[in-house]
């Protein structure tokens, strides 16, 4: 059914032919197409209209070649539909005008009808997925429990979210119930999106390495476990917590099938941490993609002899920037798709 | 001489009767005293008259009785020393009008006469010392070349400082060169601490931990190996990298006295990597320290232990936050006073 299923063999734990390739953020800012479509439309216009959604999940995989599409959407949906306003700045980034801090806050936040709630976003993945007709496989996703806490309860981006990790040491319960609700609804959202055609699912854990590895256990991992749990037999899940190298070993005894890491750690100690048995996604840091060409080329070959052939999807450590050029995105595209590996002997010095 | 130079032997490698115990910026806006001097005077004021940077100083011995004062200063006065405008905006961070993003910008950055330049922090340090009287020992420091290359390119504070990262990619050898008089001026401005009394000095990586792996050798170990091997035979030196766990083993391989590590790598895993030689401090998660009382004493408890006894500087993880209660500031300091090892199971078990 599917003219490329090179991510879901990897995702099944084949050998395959070279690594798949795909980038985080990849349908966004730095397309000139995207942000044609961003002067018309607003953020949530652009995220709430399935023909926009599919419109811009479907940009990259013409201009670049990639592997896979990940829906065009936002983490934050999921708080809106739990009953809290959230305005998307531009250039700024999120706001929620009213933060949820207190007993009385989170009588405000609910687990929803998601079906219901975030519609648009099914609509958005089954649209998608016809006018893909088999191109690539579709990856869905949603924020972590630990994530949306953040946002839910700072209100707004911070470097270090001091105020939600300051709320979950002095209110636990209140901060595992507001956790254990993100969690029932992120199951519901994700299962849906399965429902709606999506191939693979993503769990962005962004903020979970500011927690330090208890911590990490306490308010993160143990939600976002219940979570790959439910979606055991469904779809292959992939668990990016950006930074939480700490605990690749904790994140690959869940049975997640990949596990996506940061620029931050050498593909061999990422793979001695999490074992042999898990693919592994990344881990190109994403301002090296503003490199000059020769030398970029050379840092993304590099990268892919130290993760070695298999078991590997070719990814960004985080997300793409808005001033990478165009080319520069296509060259780390290119550079995967003709890589040949070099010797063990290579491989093991890196 | 010193009547506490607790800190001073457990950098020397030497038994000791508990571990020292101090705060990165402990002298701050935690303490109501701090915030009575930040109504009368502004940052750069308290930073560059000596009575009042030697007042702050001591704010904390007297306060939180911790066993060594660090002089109440900031990394970006030697970017001033540089021939570089650095504004500090209370509750904004700084900013630097006219940023270093090009040939031309850097004619303007000089390595200067720093005892000449910098000449009030000397005398800042001379002050602070006589005030002392030699009850604890006083802890010099600078910011690395790599942290102030960030401040210099970006301009002002940054998640992720991509374009100090790409100006460093783009154009590398003006980096080196920058990095290159940042390490000199570096070196001389320690010396001159040294000189004017200082007992340990730290330098502060802040933002290492940005890098990955070989790109933080190349922009910021080579420059901070430069200045630990000019400092060998003078004073101690701690070094700390924020976030650069990864190069733990290349950082003790400096043979510096001491290694700050932050809060998101277990104690256990932190000696595993730096080996058993080097002193190691840290790492208590400073948001953790708005935790209620009886739970923060058991995690701060709960540290002690996994660090074990020896060779060990109780700390916090990165600086003390604003919206600490002293009292909690205090009953850190005092746990680790009154702390009594647990045997070497529980040890290991952490």
């Amino acid at each position: 059914m599917l003219k490329n299923d090179l991510i879901l063999r990897t995702l099944a734990g084949l050998a395959t032919e070279r690594p798949p390739v795909w980038m985080m953020r990849q349908a966004g800012r730095y397309l000139p197409e995207y942000r044609k479509l961003r002067e018309k439309y607003s953020f949530f216009e652009r995220v709430q209209t399935p023909a926009l959604a599919a419109e811009i999940t479907l940009q990259p995989i013409d201009q670049l070649g990639v592997d896979a599409a990940i829906l065009f959407s936002d983490i934050l949906v999921v708080l809106q539909a739990m009953g809290l306003e959230v305005q998307l700045l531009e250039n700024t980034g999120p706001v929620l005008p009213d933060p949820v801090r207190s007993e009385a806050d989170a009588k405000r936040v609910y687990v929803p009808d998601v079906e219901d709630a975030l519609s648009y976003v099914f609509d958005a993945i089954r649209l998608t997925k016809q006018e893909l007709n088999g191109l690539v496989p579709l990856i869905g996703f949603a924020g972590a429990p630990w994530t949306l806490l953040c946002y839910m309860v700072d209100g707004k981006g911070s470097k270090t979210f001091d105020l939600t990790k300051s709320f979950c040491y002095c209110q636990p319960e209140l901060a595992h119930r507001l956790l254990q609700r993100l969690t029932d609804t992120s199951i519901n959202y994700l299962l849906q999106q399965v429902k709606a055609g999506a191939d693979v699912v993503q769990l962005f854990d962004s903020w979970g390495g500011l927690l330090g590895p208890e911590d990490f256990e306490i308010f993160s991992m143990q939600y976002m476990r219940k979570i790959i749990e439910a979606l055991k037999g469904e779809v292959p899940v992939i668990l990016f917590a950006k930074g939480a190298w700490h605990s690749l070993a904790s994140m690959a005894a869940t049975g997640v099938s990949c596990i996506g890491v940061d620029w931050c750690i050498r593909p061999g100690m990422a793979r001695e941490m999490a074992g042999s048995q898990v693919v592994l996604q990344g881990n190109f840091d994403p301002a090296r993609l503003l490199t000059p060409k020769p030398e970029l080329k050379k840092q993304i070959t590099r990268m892919l002899n130290a993760f070695g052939p298999g078991k590997h999807i070719a990814n960004l450590g985080h997300g793409i920037l808005q001033n990478v050029p165009v080319d520069h995105a296509k060259l780390f595209v290119d550079t995967v798709k003709n890589h040949v590996y070099q010797n063990s002997f290579e491989k093991s010095s890196l």
